[in-house]
């Protein structure tokens, strides 16, 4: 006998809200129940998220307001919701539904440090719930599963920035195998304009984004920054220091991120392989193509997969390794999904695409 | 007790070879069985179909050549071959393997009539097999049985082109209403890279197609005009005037087709909704959005879903049908799977995805 | 001796008034005096117009707000404002500036006819300014001289709408010479994104474009329709029937018209070539491909020229004309500086690009 | 009175050939004469440059063969031919025309080091010509005045590579200035799909390109290594290490380089941006954008320009610089006509656009 777990999404207009919304259709164990937004509220769910419109379970919806009753009385709640914004809803769900996994897919709840948000986001800190990074290495292991134990436990998870995402999965087994160096790591990242968010911006507009590659949160302002520090020292990095400049490119999916690293002298491009495997081989979702063959961000378009390989460039002396994930995917609604079944007790990869619409 | 049926896929390292492989491996009925290539036998499938490579069964494969041996032994056998290669094929399978359900997603068993093959392909005709297209009305049906019936009874299916079933799929339930003439028919259709192919060719060059809106087959020399008019004929026309004709813009995937036909005066809007409601209510992937909200070919990017909207024009005295799928999917792989679930009795809908993946 | 002609710009922080600015800076008779914007007044220039950032009269220069003394002591004024703020503005300026060159690139004084406005607009009409189209056809013309010598005499301007250009030059030589019947025209036409304006909106964002080919304005609702009416009028014909559909598809500039028509029985393909060549050969910016060769949006980016093609379609009865132009270039900034070009005695390509930016 | 200089282009069907005609064509002291091409000499120039088409110095023509002869009796030679061909066309050039000015825009004649030449070309070395880098600045240089002085004396001119200008002008003020260690710069550019040339390959289609990043040369494999180190020991650079990665983003023209190299404890901003501004306020082509501004690649399509933006990550302790181009343009044919200019004693900005096309 299969039990379905019902789920709201509070802020299901968006990008990230459709996109779980399109997870939780294709679910073998999820059923969808309350889909709310806030200046959307009253709206025809197809005229918002028309990819989803040919659905039975959206013909003829509307969006609720966004409220805690209107999300109580389902067995999950997704918070796709701007920055600051879950911390309230938040707590008014707790009070009617003690019981409910709450996944937050904003940024309120990733970082451990209050001061580190206050830094980066000028106002009170939400407080801290269990990371949504199955994969994250703790100090000391060689093949993820401290994470997972902690997401087997917990009703309230904090979903990881998607650029976060890509850059802690690119450095992670090198760090926790001590062959490259935390202090001094570049990272520039190609990524798509639904990152952004669907709020229209001039410089957000199809003619701007048209053979444009675009900088934004250069030396070292972007958000990003410190969730990143906090995944590296989690995973045995003494001192962090990064350089992290992600990159406008005309895609509406996608993060491709070239990350390097310092390696010793005399480290071989098969110990950064025999690393990168050994953390990632067993992994569902996490793939080392053959040596040589780089990922692209299209071959990850729709699935929850993340594509890693890694280089050795002797002469600079760095070890360069590449990253594609989907950002809505692996690094919104999927990364998300993939903690629900893992709080739930359903087999982690249920319901996650593994791949990618290409070409 | 479930079973599951074996797949062989020749012509599996192009674009419909591996969309047909996407699909195979996420239908819950069907096993991958044989890959094989032409100029491609021996090398890895994952460098070629880098969105499969993650995927367990792909992971280490490489591709057979393409021969009767190779596909033999198998339930089902999917052509994905250029223009003319599928009749040998074919017919070297039927002798091993007499029973055996075999598509051809090429055109070679498309017509009807060996002369309207010979005026566009100036070859032999390879014969005629049973049309793919189960929502094909067929004369004086208003709700689509009779293509099914014959698609359920079949060992040997022609999958039809991309654009003929943009073309088809927006105009027969006016053809069958009566509603529309059909000798006057005119369809412009913007349509994306995937469909001419994964053979390198200047003209398909990514430099080319950026910024670019580029018309071909004009003035009806496209080979996908005899077709829409065999089907416009089975719907009930007598007689097809239609002058049609592609647009490549820049998108890898997606078909949005444009077609108008004359009405006769008086006729209303509501009778011509009446009409396109009628026949596709029921349909499971062919929806009809709200009045006024137009389809989008990015809205069923990864989905076997079809968008029809249809307007009136009353100062040009023309019904205005727009109509959005993804010709990988629907126009092709997607609507070989939906015809192997007929021919072998599984659920029409089994493995095929109703949502698309956007933005 | 050479004199400069000094020129403001109103609306100068949108893409028309961009466009307008680029132009003018590099043509050899014209100086860049006042840049005016409405919610823009008093921003950096470089920061709305990067592409111009680095010209030395760009570098340090903020906008003006939008009035008649800001523009006044000008030889020329340029409006880019919205629809039905035009009026206003020409009449304020009248007043001190009798003699001013005025050059209108929105709509309020391009139709003849006030009920055509009102029925479209909605609003009074503002009255009608000689139309800015150099190449348009008076009846009884086989190549254009009429339009020219009214254009030679006025102080006031009406720009056409960039889609009226392309169906207007594709169309118009088989009209006035009598080859093709007006009373069907059927106009699709790919369109891209910056001819729907700078102003945010949800759907113009690049994430929304991305991978999509989305039809508007469907069923003859869009304001072109009462333009290109007119406009064939002009060149000859009795009743017009059109049917026009603009898709957007993913680019910034650039129109791909594809127009048809229906041609009497026995109607040839040198015949229809003979009229099109006879009307073009001599015009400096439209030029007609060598037979079979169609145009795309691509080769005329950036430039005022114009490819058009022309084939016959026996079995449909219809010619197709292709059409390619930069809505940004011919089918605004370009066509305005033309007009400009022969109302003040200058030579007429004086100023414009020829060669588009490709690939 | 002015002279009219002569012009022949081998290699006109490319790319880069296409660029430099384009710009030959507009500028006012060069005449356009040979065209010639390998596999497709006696074919439409029209076809092949279809953005040319339209100029009645391009109507009816067809290319030449390259070949000396056909070279011969001009004032200047193009050269736009694959890397290893340029050596022999040149030789045979120098014996029948010895004083013809010879650009080439392969990478033949840009190493002065023959091993580095050997070590990433694998083939011999054709000989150092004079570096077409009118901006790069010589050790103890704060404004670039020595390349100029060694380019208005030559009449042989290696134009740079097109990532390496970037590179090149990101990095360069700061080496000068000592204001950035040259021994761990790290650099990763996102690219558009022209620089990869007009030879049709699978992995350049359209339908890969599309929502794709893909990076290619990682680990230091890329033949811009070396050129890249000898322009920044040229700049002053004692050791020079690079970590060097482009990818491939959906665009046809343009680079964005994201530049980052270490900077000393204490070092200010303010110190940088005053490197610089004095490195490139009186460039005519290298233009520094107010403080926070970024620079896009859509901002230069079709220019000469270089924005270049510098910024100081205080917590990484990198200077991260910023820097966009065309390609095609100040990446080839801009900076090919620029060297022209100098090394003929014409205007050094004659015939090359300042100003982008954008959107």
């Amino acid at each position: 006998m299969r039990v379905t777990v019902s789920v709201a999404i509070a802020g299901a207009s968006g990008y990230a809200g459709g996109e779980i919304a399109r997870l939780v259709l294709a679910h073998p164990d999820l059923s969808l129940g309350a889909l709310t937004a806030h200046s959307n509220a009253g709206e025809s769910v197809a005229a918002h998220q028309p990819h989803l419109a040919a659905h039975p379970a959206i013909v003829g919806r509307r969006f609720d307001a966004t409220s805690a009753p209107a999300l109580a009385g389902h067995d999950v709640v997704f918070l796709a919701l701007p920055h600051g914004a879950s911390g309230a809803v938040a707590a008014a769900l707790a009070e009617v539904d003690p019981d409910v996994l709450v996944l937050d897919v904003g940024a309120d709840h990733r970082l451990v440090d209050p001061q580190a948000w206050r830094d980066y986001y000028h106002s009170e800190h939400a407080g801290t719930w269990t990371y949504g990074m199955p994969e994250l290495l703790h100090a000391g292991e060689r093949t993820a599963s401290a994470q997972r134990a902690l997401l087997a436990d917990t009703r309230r998870v904090a979903v990881p920035g998607c650029n976060v995402t890509a850059v802690t999965l690119a450095l992670q087994p090198g760090v926790a195998a001590g062959l490259v160096a935390s202090d001094d790591v570049v990272a520039v990242l190609a990524v798509g304009y639904s990152g952004a968010g669907k709020a229209p911006k001039t410089h957000l507009l199809a003619s701007e984004a048209h053979g444009a590659a675009v900088p934004y949160g250069v030396g070292g302002t972007h958000r990003h920054n410190p969730e990143i520090v906090q995944n590296l020292q989690v995973a045995g990095a003494q001192q962090v220091r990064l350089s992290f400049t992600p990159v406008l490119v005309p895609m509406s999916r996608g993060i491709l991120a070239t990350v390097t690293a310092p390696v010793a002298e005399g480290t071989t491009a098969a110990q950064l392989r025999d690393a990168w495997a050994t953390a990632y081989d067993d992994e569902p979702f996490v793939h080392l193509p053959p040596e040589g063959q780089q990922p692209t961000s299209a071959s990850v378009v729709g699935a929850n997969t993340v594509l890693v390989q890694v280089a050795l460039d002797e002469r600079a002396g760095r070890a360069v390794i590449t990253c594609a994930l989907d950002n809505l995917v692996k690094g919104t609604a999927g990364a998300a999904v993939q903690s629900l079944n893992l709080a739930l007790g359903l087999p982690e990869t249920a319901g996650l695409p593994l791949l990618g619409v290409a070409p």
